[in-house]
């Protein structure tokens, strides 16, 4: 299945956040790729992948990056297709760094901005699908069941002291 | 023409804010609609806006809100559709606590966030127009244009001491 | 005895935090009920919970939810029992985000904020029990004695190099 | 009519923000007193405040302070009855330094603290009548009055473009 | 020998920070009181601590808290003694808490406050030794001596590659 | 008389704050100098007045700075007189750059920090004095009644809503 | 005279401010070209500008922007002249965005970051010339005259309280 | 061979993130100095260091620190060479505070500021080897050969789940 989604990110060791945006992707059946892309050490490539990304067939691009995190917005500015950014939490400033970075874009050039770090990435994965539910019926069935199944995860387990979880 | 984006702030103060959306999706062409929808003042108008937002024909809603700003979060609650959050300049705080009520969502309901202030609403009237782009071809041309146009708008006036800005 | 105190959280992740509210409860003699009610993943449930519990006889809600913590402010947004939110410490940014997403509640709809984390959860029992105790002489004679009691243990280990603590 | 509140505030600089707590009361007909009572000038009238406040008729305490604010907390240390918390906004730093100083207090005396300035102030009024419907019927319906039509508010004016607000 | 200095703290959890306050006054031969006196548990206490401190022939009072920290700010308002303040790192935002409210102290009512944590407990008992060290050459001699040791142990061991620290 | 305390600060633009420290040495019969002196700009001169201030009989050093404020810091290097510092408020972030750059001293030199701004300049006048109260009765006496003076106006002023004040 | 120092910036709304740049320049005899380019919206010129800044002589390039400030990261990325980085100040926080966004990149592609706003503009200029006085002896010659200059200032001009400056 | 960087630090603590400057420069090819110099500790030590560090044969000087991090600002104060200024991480703020002290500087003092900890310590070493590299073709030719390979390295790694890296 071709690739609707590039899920790029500025090192490897942001994979240990941003593999929570491919395991949502896996679970709501939306194909991806995945590549390292430094907006600081690749730039040539971030600008070849960002300008190729839509005739190569990608939909929705999601970047992770930490710090003074520049690969969101950069790719913005090269691609017209949406982008979300990942704030990865950063060493020492705990990621405020990296969100106020990615967040903080000037407008013109659009990125939207998800949590700083896990959780952050799994939403980018679900947004991503979110956006290609509005034309994917199978896509947008398994968001709903998806969020069905968290909802009904709750519910099944109302009480906060049941070691069951 | 059918609105396409569900422009919604919690409150009538946010439009100042806001319009910068409105102004983008009009530049774009972009169908929309406006709607004060308070998730603290009137929670069951948010639940019903947001539930019936699919139904209705919207594609994408842009919620914008202030301080402990839980529009954005609580609407993406209750509908599979993209939501974009932009953070409301506070009083006190300057946004940041719009910011992080926004964009810190926990995993499992997303929620795409722009700046603070006019820049993200400005953001996230094109964000929205580059989802919708992905299958509206004009859409897709005007944000080309747009996209064009600002950037030979910095090339015709290189010389930041000119003062014909 | 009926629970006249509503114990809700945003996860069962919360209960490491939220069990210091139950411990105060418990031993100011309150009874409470406790339960998992996610602003995000089952906004029906929190509608319920909310709207019904004056008639169920609840007298205080005490809500605990971390990062963009919609949840006490939600639930305030549905009742006129008073709702004291405490803000659960964040992975990425220490429960910052979680005291700003609580407390900068705008003008209109009220939750009354604790500390972040287990101090915060510990003076959630103890502030709804104060509420009680308006009330309840039995609460309010069991309020008496821990603060007396909370002083009298400084006023015994007055030394703060003795280890006997 | 005998005050059930005591609104209370560390300098008359802090009355422009406090007055929007007492203008609640009014509207909710809650009846109240106010008094200058500096944490730190007049650490005394503190004491014999906080002390007498059970005895004198008061139910609840609304204390207002902003920087290093001491009042709320100190009083808090002092009485059983409920205190509300205030951080009015400071010059230098916007009131976050008025925020942490009134919220992060240790478990054991606890301050339910509402939003920074005037928000803030006015959701005290709203919280302390919330606490006094529990057990008066007036005020429980003058509370649900006020809600209703803060609601109605909103949906009275749907529009955000509409100037007449 | 009596006493010059009262070292105080609000928990005896403070202890492990405020003990690098008394280290330093060891070392400097200037004697002083350990007690635990906390602002929110025992405010009698503080308030006769604080009162009958000039008159038992205490020079100099040092004050650690965490979290919103008032006992710095509340002993300054009862005694003309300088009062110096120490900010305990608090668990959950690392002392920031603790630094704006015993820093941001409003006129009138000064506390000197020092760094958060161990560095900022051992500069109060090295200033509390500066200022006796005003009318008594012992305790001068002996800031003297301390200032010229660690001069020259730095510049004894100039090689920051030397293990031999 | 001679001066007592020497009055410095990094820049004249520091003055419309540093004069609250001058005017409350002034109200308490203290004698004191002025003068600009700036790490940055003049070390040599920095170095000169740090290291002459105590044979020329100052008893403490009152240093203002704003931004990376290294004033205070560096004269407390330089002498073993105590020094107070005061934040000043600095343009683009109000100060707490300044706050942290004064009060975050390593162990082994020490700085009395007080409030950002007027508050804290107005504190370090009144700081130093009741350090040369000490020793000096009529510095006391002025203390007292500068104190007793501020409390006897909250309670001349009990009415927040009175606009004689 | 052939420009050294490249001054760019990501707006000409940025020019308020780093004209303070160019009047150190101008101050020291350094010649320069001042350029508008976008990051975001001129990215093309952004590689362009910088690929070729070597070539076409320039020794060191100053960048200026905003909020999600990723110019200076982004030219150091494509050439191996020195990059500085002045963080402009933004409208919502202050440029607390700009500077984290500029000084927080990762290991292997560096910028030298000055403070926010006018300062670090005017300091930015002043260390290109340092730089360049590395080898060029007549800026060498300017900036020692500068530098003595302004130290003369400050010597010439003794009192806060002279109105004369 | 004569070193051409001075890389200082306040303290040996500062070395396991200094020594990555040091590395940088080891693998570029730089001679370098290593020393602890305290501001606070050693201010006589300091003057002399910045004041001969030209007549020396330096052409840049690294200067890393903690906390209210003096050194940078206070060397740039005494020479007219390039400071790159590293602020050290802090254990209570992680290094906030020394990002603000070292980067806040007043116009008319320079510091050119690298990010908090290792990565801004390896780029202080880079941008030194920059510096140098203008009038040096050695220097130049390995930062060209260390920036080729960083660049391969992601390239040939371009996988993020590979785990051969």
């Amino acid at each position: 299945m071709e690739p609707q989604v590039g899920l790029i990110m500025g090192s490897k060791s942001d994979w240990p956040t941003m593999e929570h945006a491919a395991t949502m992707l896996d679970a709501l059946g939306v194909a991806y790729e995945t590549r390292v892309v430094s907006a600081h050490r690749t730039p040539d490539l971030l600008f070849d992948y960002a300008r190729q990304a839509a005739d190569r067939g990608l939909k929705v691009i999601i970047a992770g990056a930490g710090g003074a995190a520049h690969l969101p917005g950069m790719v913005a500015s090269q691609t017209a297709l949406p982008v979300l950014g990942v704030p990865v939490q950063s060493r020492t400033l705990n990621g405020l760094d990296s969100l106020l970075s990615i967040a903080q874009m000037p407008g013109g050039v659009a990125v939207g901005t998800l949590a700083i770090g896990k959780a952050g990435a799994k939403n980018a994965g679900l947004l991503a699908s979110q956006i290609l539910a509005l034309t994917d019926r199978s896509v947008a069935d398994a968001v709903a069941r998806f969020r069905a199944q968290q909802t009904q995860d709750v519910l099944n387990n109302p009480d906060p002291q049941d070691h069951q979880d």
